[in-house]
């Protein structure tokens, strides 16, 4: 039989038949009706999930194309921005902004650990900055931060937060206008369940503000030529049309289940793993104050190349985990559970990561792990 | 029963079945071996179609991105570069060049006129550029260029050459290296028969010259970031896989019937559209000596509105033409003959037409036009 993979890495994830269906329909043109009537449905199903009364832009990129229409649309050479760093795209944000020439501070609270709001304060007194930058999931390390401690905070210093949320939208709660998020960036392939190639932006009016005099150039990501499109439900250049098909079945999806249930959902199978991980006697990567709801590290065994234990799991059982990035290579691996994953795929990576482990030589009493995930996902909510 | 929509628009253009079910797999990871093995396939099938030995980078994006990067990676600020504007893409290659702070000189031949390269060589003479913007197949006035002999002129007035192949590519002959054409770019949703989201872009060693000195803002799409990634199959950021496998699916089916065979198929019935429209009474848009093949213009009857006339064909009969952009709507109308569209499909948007002009008033022998063409596809051959 033809292997069965099982994608448990942060993105892409698995896409549900529905959306699949709904993508594999006969292409409509860009500039019909029908394809306005859709992506005005797009916007309000969008709203909801960014908590925001604003607009939502939807451009063909990836994730990191949203980070950049949120960089070139609102810092000019010479700004200071503050980049909250608390990982790999942490370090992209910051990377980013640096190409358009802002003076960056990288404030960095280390590879594992959440920012804390106390030392931004004390950073934000020493202003002023044009913008904060902040990971909302920040996926090399598993930890979640707390952007809505952190919007208090630049609410309070008048600085712009752009907000990075590629990994977590859709299945951890953020609140754009509630939490004075600024810029509010994701995409397609995570907690939204659609293939890669659509990135999101909702946009604050104090953002608005600092876009006017915005100098960088830009065409592709240029944010007032896609609030010009969408006045008429448009997009200024072809957009990929299969994929905005494909996402407004994943967003009825989501928003039929109600977000509240959605995102119980993905802390009751973030704290399933990490019980069956502590089980197993592995070490988590974040501490679990700080946890990520989407997607779970571990430190792999000691003398045990994470990677090479991947590989077998991947090659023996077909599920595939994804490893660690830069310092975190062969050290790490983490299992995502964002976007359309069940418990039984929670239980079944556990199951295959049990027998990778007993293969390599690792010490494991079959089945401990998985019953300490059962154990959380019978009571069904990570919460109580 | 459920209309059916026939897209004879010049992008998104019908999808194959094959490509749609290839899409409709279960996604494989974009850091994985299969991922790289599927890249490295495209890669080899783009050379072809391009007619390079060099590197081709696919960008998640749409076509005008690409254009962006072709522009980013290798005009500065103050640089001098001649935009030969043909009609609103060779406008919109112009505004892009302007945007990255180039001295852009447009050089206009008029809505529904194509190059003049003698024209060209004057202003080449009063150079120095650093780069000339061309677009091979016109789509808003149907008119195609003569890259080849523009080639000639950059080459011998060493002049960087970026060209828009937007919606020309895998329709229309092009030879990146023979024809010296520096960058090269073009979209998945034109002829190459994948849903749009996906920017495919080639540069020539001299090319990467100019951008070692390019000093714009870029990350998304720089060129030297795809580069490093395609060492390794890789792409910088997330790809849109599900393109990318449909495209594999797509590049193979152009490949397997052979580009010569394809290339003819579109000259074929740009001539049976042609004589068809003739046949109507209708005049055509483009001087049939460069006449696109992908894309076939005509004028609306005196007094007609193009648009109603295309509103009623989609309406009452399901199959969508192009209208007229800029100062062109509802002047004209369009219908593209691109990709995965067949004989039939042809002769049915002819018929399709007779019945709009028809019962919009227009005086119509019932079946004229089909019988044109029906004359040029029997034949088989548009060349002889």
């Amino acid at each position: 039989m033809a292997q069965k993979i099982r994608l448990m890495i942060p993105g892409p994830t698995p896409v549900p038949p529905a959306v699949t269906a709904a993508m594999a329909q006969p292409l409509i043109g860009h500039r019909t009706q029908e394809f306005a009537a859709l992506h005005a449905r797009l916007e309000k199903k969008l709203q909801q999930v960014f908590g925001t009364e604003h607009e939502v832009y939807i451009l063909t990129s990836s994730g990191t194309g949203g980070m950049e229409a949120a960089v070139a649309n609102t810092i000019n050479p010479g700004d200071r921005v503050l980049a909250l760093v608390t990982g790999k795209f942490g370090e992209r944000f910051a990377e980013l902004a640096q190409v358009y020439g802002a003076e960056v501070e990288a404030l960095e609270f280390g590879w594992g650990n959440p920012v804390d709001p106390g030392v931004v304060e004390d950073r934000l007194k020493r202003g002023p900055y044009k913008a904060v930058l902040a990971t909302h999931n920040e996926t090399s390390t598993t930890v979640a931060n707390d952007i809505r401690a952190i919007g208090e905070l630049t609410r309070r210093y008048e600085v712009l937060l752009l907000v990075d949320a590629v990994s977590s939208l859709g299945g951890m709660e953020i609140q754009a206008d509630a939490w004075g998020v600024d810029v509010l960036v994701t995409a397609s392939q995570k907690a939204l369940m659609v293939p890669p190639g659509l990135a999101m932006i909702s946009v604050s009016p104090r953002a608005w503000e600092a876009a006017k005099d915005a100098r960088a150039p830009r065409y592709y990501f240029s944010l007032p030529a896609a609030k010009k499109s969408l006045a008429k439900y448009n997009t200024p250049y072809t957009p990929a049309v299969s994929l905005f098909a494909g996402l407004d079945v994943a967003l009825e999806m989501i928003l039929s289940e109600g977000l509240e249930k959605v995102y119980r959902r993905h802390r009751t199978y973030s704290r399933a793993v990490r019980e069956a991980l502590k089980a197993l006697g592995l070490k988590l990567l974040a501490p679990e104050t700080c946890a990520s709801p989407v997607v779970t590290g571990a430190w792999a065994p000691e003398g045990l190349d994470a990677d090479d234990l991947r590989r077998r799991i991947l090659r023996e059982y077909g599920v595939l985990l994804a490893g660690g990035q830069a310092q975190l290579k062969g050290r790490i691996f983490r299992i995502a559970h964002m976007g359309y994953v069940d418990a039984v795929d929670v239980l079944g990576a556990i199951a295959a990561l049990e027998m990778g482990l007993y293969q390599t030589g690792f010490p494991v009493t079959f089945g401990a792990g998985v019953a300490a995930a059962q154990a959380v996902l019978a009571g069904g909510n990570a919460d109580v």
